[in-house]
């Protein structure tokens, strides 16, 4: 009989993970219970917010117990159903765990199409990090047209699409990402009008010097030195949508943010938002965004790495930025 | 002939100015163009705002020149006209000087109607800072019922306006101001649920106490020490309307703002706010706050200085909270 090997936390990080604060284990497949769905995970979702989920204190999401499971969004296939909703060979998207197998309560899960876009998407520009950019970008950034947007973590699955959606807006679009690769997929593969390499010396400089007209929107997924750069270049009534602060997510001690007296002089918006707030935007992020796939005009990236006993290191490079597009973990084929 | 006599900005200061930053100088009283109108100083408004106009950067107002006179808010007679809207005697209020006389574009002015309200009021309760505590409670603030709400700067103009505003809206609202006497006055006078003096040793303590659910809105005027004690206290969805930060405009090193997990984990708002960008909301404001004056639901205090010769004084105490209420120099009697 087939057993289920999961990751669960060992132990609660002081400062950056290491792989020991993770612990495999092997356990039992589940069985569903009524109105639960197990599901064989094809694809686990590997996202900078879990970080704040190893902490104890409260985040934005409730944090992960010492021992529990890790959490994670999989893209599964349906192996047991006890609900009339699912059968077996389905495949799905849901909030499931660092294992080969989830239990899931049905309602929690939706069917993907496979006809449609690859079921990997779902956990990407098709899922939680697209509908992320889409709020962030669409409902607080408002790009207008030539407006200067600027986005951080540029080449992620969040920040490459809230670029997309600013330049199909009709804004001038800046990316920020972390080396040469990067740089050039955004630019050449994404068609944002330029990308800064947060890593060179001269990034500050070469930052101003791409944005002439200073920065009415700017996209925030990294915080720290990133954040520093952008401040003294927002514009008078910029948005500054807070999505994310990778940069910070590891600090033992909190470091301080921008000096407000820009914020002030220049009426400036920050608005951090988690997009579990904005279910009622999934339908048009999903209508637009596909359809803005299927005519060409947005691309993705994927970063796959094999194999679920891989995922905590696949999790930890997301610090470094060694992941390059959306890092999924695939656990086994479809 | 009567003279003029004008405070000139002298040198720009680094940190604190002091009284020797202003010179006051004789000059003829002027003589209004076509279209212009020529008033003798009543009353001169007194405002944290100006310190940042003493600076040579930009700030949300562009600076006084070097040798160019003080500018301020002021109410005054008219004494010379050469606009048909104006005659010889009405009393106005617009933009002018630190100064016995000012001259005007007739289309800044508007006419005030002494019988219905105290001339002065309208360099506070019933003008800019008014307006300004309207705007930023109602448009941004939102507050609603139950909510706690807390402001800064609590007894001053816009602090004890924005305060009253919240609690006719049905929140719980929490002054902070600097003393017993002002504490006193915000929780007697002006209605307030409670004041925490921000000059006791435990007043972080004593805050988050008053604040057993947290902080919904926190209408911000000082900066500094006082939002370190409140940016915990901050709940889910809160917002923070940031009005000013007067703790912060001597600073010659821009001194860190508060750190943006908590932005982002609990979804937070914040909004730098001038309410020269909301003439449109003026007309509401004020019908609103002569409505709530004269049905007695409202309170305001005036803090007035005798003579133009004690404005340096008067204006520098500002930053110590030597003022109690809305800071006016009386220049000339009614």
């Amino acid at each position: 009989m087939d057993k289920n090997r999961q990751f669960l936390l060992r132990k609660r990080p002081e400062g950056l993970p290491t792989p020991d604060h993770f612990e495999l284990i092997e356990a039992p497949v589940p069985e569903p219970r009524s109105g639960e769905v197990v599901t064989r995970t094809l694809y686990l979702s590997l996202d900078p917010y879990m970080r704040g989920r190893m902490n104890a204190g409260k985040s934005y999401a409730r944090p992960v117990e010492l021992g529990a499971p890790m959490e994670a969004g999989v893209v599964g296939r349906v192996v047991a159903s006890a609900d009339p909703g699912f059968k077996i060979g389905d495949i799905v998207n849901g909030p499931g765990y660092w294992a080969d197998y989830s239990v899931h309560k049905a309602a929690s899960l939706r069917k993907l199409d496979p006809s449609l876009a690859p079921p990997s998407t779902a956990l990407g520009i098709l899922g939680m990090p697209g509908h992320t950019a889409y709020v962030g970008t669409i409902d607080i950034g408002k790009p207008k047209p030539g407006e200067t947007f600027v986005v951080s973590a540029a080449a992620g699955p969040v920040g490459s699409l809230a670029g997309q959606i600013a330049k199909i807006k009709g804004a001038r679009v800046i990316g920020i990402a972390g080396g040469p690769d990067k740089c050039r997929y955004v630019v050449d593969e994404c068609g944002f009008d330029d990308c800064i390499d947060h890593r060179m010396a001269d990034f500050a400089e070469a930052l101003a010097a791409a944005c002439p007209d200073g920065i009415d929107i700017y996209y925030e997924n990294v915080g720290g030195a990133v954040l520093q750069a952008v401040w003294p270049l927002l514009n008078r009534h910029a948005r500054v949508p807070v999505c994310g602060l990778i940069a910070e997510y590891n600090d033992v001690a909190p470091r301080p943010g921008p000096n407000l007296r820009n914020l002030l002089s220049n009426r400036i918006l920050m608005q951090g938002f988690i997009v579990g707030d904005h279910a009622e935007r999934f339908a048009a992020f999903f209508a637009d965004v596909s359809n803005w796939l299927r005519t060409d005009r947005i691309k993705y990236r994927e970063h796959t790495v094999e194999g679920l006993e891989n995922a905590p290191e696949a999790f930890l490079g997301l610090f470094s930025g060694s992941n390059f597009g959306k890092l999924v973990v695939r656990v086994a084929a479809e």
